[in-house]
């Protein structure tokens, strides 16, 4: 039995390897690639997805993993071996139902899409991009039909389950509405109390090898190594890892504005150090590769907001932040600094919003995702329907589509159904910040040292190593003990952000 | 036939993405990943290689190109369809011999001595590299042994073979045995008159972000298009091409030398130049690649020292790197620079020796790899073959092995037989040369005024266009009438190096 498992292991291992090169490949082609080179590297992604696939879907998988049935039962349901025929007989039989060629004409149509949206994204011209998003969510359309009769609720639940196994439209429209009723006066208080905030020296000159550096110093204190580690500039920030030790995260620069590429590498370093901490010996297998992006993104957003929005590690960085831009901090004091970082105002970009507004941005995007797939929305229709929400949930007119709906990545790819776990991951991060902050008392005074190790060892420890062994449900409830509930993390936003606006405290303040 | 011709291209284009992923991966691995990464990316590597190489060996491409052969002598030889299935039954008749898991090792292998090397040379101990360069030996013979029979006279032909198709090492021999013959002397005589170049204005103090920019200003004049072309640093400068719109070069940088990145890149350019060239509709196939390397040395080294190291081009660009580098320059006159830039002196580093010693770095890397191979020479014993024939070929003493016998990147990678291409090259070089100067009269007032488009649009014409369609044989004989003749060669050295020496001019200078 051995034997066989090591023979399935073999192929998934080489499966593995052409998933890692096609990440490599789509890492260059945001990042390295000269602009003519799209076309042949749509070819070149397109071929490589439709080698995994037809490696994975392949008979004799299906035919080891059968004959592994009884083995699987013998073994420890959580050791790595159990792990990982499990996972991988949930892929095949999902792997088995999309035509290669659909798989490979989805990668290849994404491809294609993404130079297509990056000029209409410059000359903000939503037509340009259309055509593309029509194709596709076309093909988005093959692909749930692929799974028909599977039990899926509805055609979103389809493309839900593939960034976090399990997930339903329903649950996330409960969390969300819990969400919007709680934030959407919590940001009106706010509103009121707008003048508290200074955030004025944020805004300034900040040349870019300086904002390298400094975010550099801020990540290497947390765990980023160069020797496997890179970082590097992109249009749309993004992290990658090709294995433990080879992991890659961008940023963009804006000269006149720190905050974007300080906060978007913090984001970006608590994906890679997911990556980074899956058991080494899950390499070149599915156990390694974390699919549930509701935990990738909680651990995104917990480093970039729960540490790097708090005032803990800024009472270590903030001299630090003073000397590298001595002209627009050396007058400024930490309270003001940390009232501005943490400052609330609806903005017109996701990447950019504050704590409490970027749900709202997210919310936006799941509905309007919706109505494309349900064809409720004509897609040309996208950027008025884009516009009128903007302004019915956030109060502010879009000016132009480049700012609007052309300013994510996501649609271009064909990735629809993944922007709810950026707010779903915001609720799961702060439920694991309350376990960790019970198990690590003064964490916050190791902050204030510079000190990080602690922190990372608790996650690596309960969740990273993990790698994708459990989904976001069981994980949660081996940690927590419960489920996915945003009480938590309303509390949290509460009670910080009421500190700094001055706002009544109101009752279910977190302990 | 022509649908069962497309369903052989389609399989080919397949194959092809594969080999291009694989040398982005590589690019990668020299220019951009963690060192870390390494082991990771030695299995990614090794992946992708055999599954290209089992992709190409499937029986139904050997049905397929069976089914063809009615078809392809119904074509012009010449044409690309005829030529695409010539190449492919050849590369299939080759690759059918060796075993997927032996092309897998060979790659594995190479990937993982790699990071051998790079600490070897570093330390300069080359202790470390020798169990690699043994491993790497070891599987180079079982390579060998799967040609048995097939009548390769010596086991080196084989590997030659591999990097010019067709070529003998009695031809190398031949070639080789006529330049030492001549090049010894005219270096000796040389050296007598050493006095006579200065090149001290090379030697100084040249950032590296200037030196960059003076080499772009360089090869955009000459091509370079930043929308289809990148330049990065790296230990060992080469050239990778993703395609006619994605070409990648790289080059290394000494702050106290500005020949060394500066003609590297322009060696570079000269590689990436040629396979920017071939017909765009040959693009994913073998067509486009071009693998006789003496033809591909031949224009790195046309670019690198018929242009670059030649008066005409530097009347238009010495003004500007007089601006470039004002300290170094600007009290230098252009004949004193250009006698520098041609300075011969036996030298440790075959990339940065001039154009006449180069040969005998060439010659002497050609006379041990046969010993290598052969057995003649313990792998152990190498540094101090080496060292005996520096000293015995050139004069000089090795001080430590890294600029000895670990200087070259191309024995870690297990490339063996390769290195007498670059000799090759130079021979072939001048042998166009002298049939485009007959072309285009006016060659050197182009030069002079900065336009090198005839030049490219010759070049393109004759020789890029065609990729891989004709071996340097039939190449050579389309464009100059006959066979590979380094007579050319050597009277251009003994001309240009006479002028510049003040040597006694012999018969048989070129008209």
């Amino acid at each position: 039995m051995e034997k066989t498992f090591e023979e399935l292991k073999t192929r998934l291992n080489a499966i593995h390897d052409v998933r890692v090169s096609r990440a490599i490949l789509g890492w260059d082609q945001h990042t390295k690639m000269p602009p003519k080179g799209a076309e042949v590297r749509a070819e070149a992604l397109s071929t490589l997805d439709r080698i995994s696939h037809e490696l994975f879907v392949d008979d004799e998988i299906g035919r080891l993993l059968e004959e592994l049935g009884a083995y699987e039962e013998s073994l420890d349901r959580d050791s790595n071996e159990a792990s990982l025929l499990r996972v991988t007989r949930r892929d095949y039989e999902k792997a088995k139902r999309v035509p290669s060629d659909l798989r490979a004409e989805m990668t290849r149509a994404g491809a294609i899409a993404l130079p297509a949206w990056v000029e209409a994204r410059e000359k903000s011209d939503f037509s340009i991009f259309l055509p593309y998003l029509e194709r596709n969510v076309e093909l988005q359309h093959e692909y749930i039909a692929c799974f028909d009769g599977m039990g899926y609720e509805t055609a979103y639940d389809v493309l839900l389950d593939d960034f976090d196994e399990g997930m339903t439209a329903e649950t996330v429209r409960g969390v969300f509405d819990e969400l919007k009723r709680e934030l959407v006066p919590l940001i009106a208080e706010i509103q009121e109390n707008a003048d508290r905030v200074d955030d004025s020296s944020l805004h300034g000159e900040f040349p870019i090898e300086a904002q390298r550096d400094f975010a550099l110093q801020v990540v290497e204190r947390f765990g980023f190594d160069h020797e496997s580690w890179r970082l590097d500039p992109t249009v749309h920030p993004f992290a990658m890892s090709a294995g433990v030790n080879d992991i890659r995260l961008t940023t963009r620069y804006d000269e006149t504005d720190l905050s974007s590429s300080l906060f978007a590498t913090i984001h970006e370093f608590g994906h890679g150090f997911y990556e980074a901490g899956v058991d080494p010996s899950t390499e070149r297998t599915a156990l390694s590769s974390v699919t549930s992006m509701s935990l990738h993104e909680s651990q995104s957003r917990m480093w970039e907001n729960l540490v790097g929005r708090g005032l803990p590690m800024w009472r270590f960085f903030f001299p630090k932040i003073q000397e590298a831009f001595p002209a627009q901090f050396g007058d400024v004091d930490l309270d003001v600094f940390y009232g501005a970082i943490n400052k609330v105002q609806p903005s017109l970009i996701r990447v950019e919003a504050d704590e409490a507004t970027y749900n709202l941005h997210i919310i936006l995007r799941f509905e309007l995702e919706q109505e494309m797939l349900s064809g409720d929305l004509a897609l040309a229709d996208l950027p008025e329907a884009w516009n009128a929400r903007m302004s019915e949930y956030l109060g502010i007119d879009v000016p132009d589509d480049s700012r609007g709906v052309l300013q994510d990545i996501h649609w271009s790819g064909g990735a629809i159904g993944y922007f709810p776990t950026y707010a779903l991951g915001n609720v799961i991060s702060v439920q694991l910040w309350d376990q960790l902050r019970a198990a690590i008392p003064d964490l916050d005074s190791q902050f204030e040292q510079g000190e990080f190790g602690e922190l990372a060892g608790w996650l690596r420890e309960n969740l990273h190593r993990h790698g994708r062994k459990y989904n976001s449900k069981e994980m949660l409830e081996r940690i927590t003990g419960g489920g996915m509930d945003p009480g938590p993390y309303l509390r949290y936003l509460r009670e910080k952000l009421g500190q700094i606006y001055g706002l009544s405290v109101k009752e279910g303040a977190p302990a």
